[in-house]
């Protein structure tokens, strides 16, 4: 069954949303209880980060195909999986959700609605830390959703985890949450001027799988959002 | 298979009373190993309460539904599922349940059987975190049970370890178990005084999260309760 | 397809010896590296051990149905799921394996082949609480036998991570780990003469959560070790 | 479906290479944060690699099996899962691929391309370890392969998660990241002159499980390799 595109793009608002609540909302937590151990804090960012999106990728899979990431979206888009007009509200929603995620998460923790970080993420290492982050992100969402789309949702809660701690970036990977971590002065955010950077890496990252993986399995399903809808309804 | 109410009854009560053991008897033994590093108790404490809502809700959840939460049990009433008959023994039982569980968690710790907690948990940040804590664990449910109701165990233990950081009361999310942890002065505890704004908020933001998913996925199943137990069955 | 005897009680030994081997093995890294913060220590110990479970459950179960427990073997039995002659060799084989496993983790730590634990753990609370964690084991497992046989490595793994920490006495909730544990003076150890106290508590526990099954879910599987063998093949 | 052997042998370099970069990164990573915490530092790099492990055998494992380790490579062969000739593909491979995680890792942490490790690894115990390791590895892909390939991302990740901590090696129990690992003079590496004790205890330990399995489970499907791709089909 597939869901009329208003609710999707709320699916895709609620579930981005909640997201960049959980990755901003828990880094705020971690850093005020860790006492300066910078370790344990980003430890406790990337439990609750990957518990995280198992919990909204099941959630919202069958109703938007749970992408909350606009390169993911794009990519999609590229295959065939997407429109270029659904593409666009899809990002839109996730650019937006992701913002309000930001303020929910400092309402919770009775901050300033949003704050401009100053946390420093430049120079090649951590732009090249993104190419990587999003490459093997798009590597597994297309891996799984060929095969076996029902785990796709632990695979890429999975890769998120690891990827925090084995990329110098801590794996932002996803265009809207990096703006949305632009405008909150915390633990998890990303100087404003570092994002563009980011963005730039995470799309060039994320199009290179793709093309990768339309070499690697042509017979790519025409649309990831489609393939988890698809496996919801017959399962 | 439906199991007669009364057994489903004492499924609610053993399975609220071992979620709230484990919450409270792991924050008891986190508070004593951690030597005042509260970042690594919370840790502990979280991958406890997470690992025991998985365990729980698969053991528990073919015969009652596993709900261990009133509010769950009033929206799936509100939705059909449960008689308003079964949903007020089934709330009984949670919190009586829920009181066992603070009892048997002192016990093993050589506490006095109840204590009233002086931990302050008030303040419209922490209440309103409340709200979204709920709100996301209804719509979690109400998203699984949908369209992947065998997933909605890990789910739901996933998306409450991720909240026990993204949110500034580190989501009790349940009324049951706010009333327990009230009588528990330990790491766990929640002051009294305290504990009507946080249940109140927890059914607003579960009621909220209903009624969008009413309008996001109309044809809701029945019941909550019955997905599970029918998808047992069909395994 | 149910294996003969012999195969089955080799797989008992072979996973009753990786299980203690973790459950020591860890222990004793943990220990070392932790500087002295028991809660870090503990915490490793738990993720060490739980991860074990679920490889080891997966691993072994549709061979003898992956009891490495005597009150699971013998719950089995009373259910008329294996013959007693077959729960002596299972149980013997238990034992053995278990003693084998802290062999195997004192020589990969350079250690005694054996060593008397001198780590009490006494008195009404600890012997309660090994009560509590065997009646959640065995609530656990025929909770799910029952209804999702396939899930049950994920419950069982999920259940002791959370009982390291809910239950004071770190839930052993296994007579054939208690003596294993009992010959290895290291983290993990008990002291052999608090090892009768633990052993009968764990059988009480798990005798009066099959009792509670029997009666809130009469037509319980003959046999659990069965139920997961015919899954396997069914899946 | 089968892939031709050339996307096969890409699949088993990228899977590989992402695996050694989540190894050696995450423990570049976890060193610098942890401030000289040794226990903190390896459960974070422990984490890193059991969801990587989850994520790269679930993306890869339909394609070509998601061996990434040449004694899982060599075990196949010797079972008629792979031809000789496929098995020196798969070997160089990973090899290959090992080194290209460890050159990544560097760049992305701004280090030498490679630099070799001067941590000592040797003796009796630690070659002890890594047999134990790779029995165990081997022992829980032929247990699952056989009767639930699709839990088997889950159980490797969850036993290397384990052995990590049960073992006195950390458990490397694969020769193309031992290779890998002893190109990097940081956190997870391994002086060049302690490699070949170590691989040679691997290779060891996975004939000895696979003897075992042999003789347990004598219908031992064709291919582990087969199996995965069968199941990704089936599901």
């Amino acid at each position: 069954m597939k869901f009329n595109l208003r609710v999707r793009v709320v699916a895709e608002f609620l579930g981005t949303a909640f997201l960049v609540a959980a990755v901003v909302g828990s880094g705020i937590m971690a850093e005020r209880l860790s006492g300066g151990n910078v370790a344990l804090a980003l430890l406790a960012n990337t439990i609750a980060t990957g518990a995280a999106l198992v919990a909204l990728i099941l959630a919202f899979g069958s109703i938007s195909g749970a992408h909350f990431n606009p390169v993911v979206s794009v990519a999609d888009a590229w295959e065939g999986g997407l429109t270029w007009r659904e593409t666009l509200l899809y990002v839109l929603a996730q650019i937006s959700g992701g913002i309000g995620g930001t303020i929910a998460a400092h309402l919770m923790f009775r901050l300033p609605l949003v704050s401009l970080s100053q946390h420093a993420r430049s120079g090649p290492a951590q732009v090249f830390s993104e190419f990587v982050a999003t490459f093997g992100l798009m590597s597994v969402i297309w891996g799984c959703s060929r095969s076996r789309p029902g785990v796709t949702p632990f695979a890429v809660a999975s890769y998120i985890t690891a990827a925090y701690w084995f990329t110098a970036s801590t794996s932002f990977a996803n265009p809207a949450v990096t703006i949305a971590r632009s405008l909150s002065d915390t633990f998890a955010g990303i100087r404003p001027a570092d994002a563009l950077p980011f963005i730039l890496a995470q799309f060039a990252g994320g199009m290179a799988a793709t093309f990768m993986f339309r070499w690697m399995v042509p017979n790519l399903p025409a649309s990831a959002a489609n393939v988890v809808v698809r496996h919801g309804a017959a399962e």
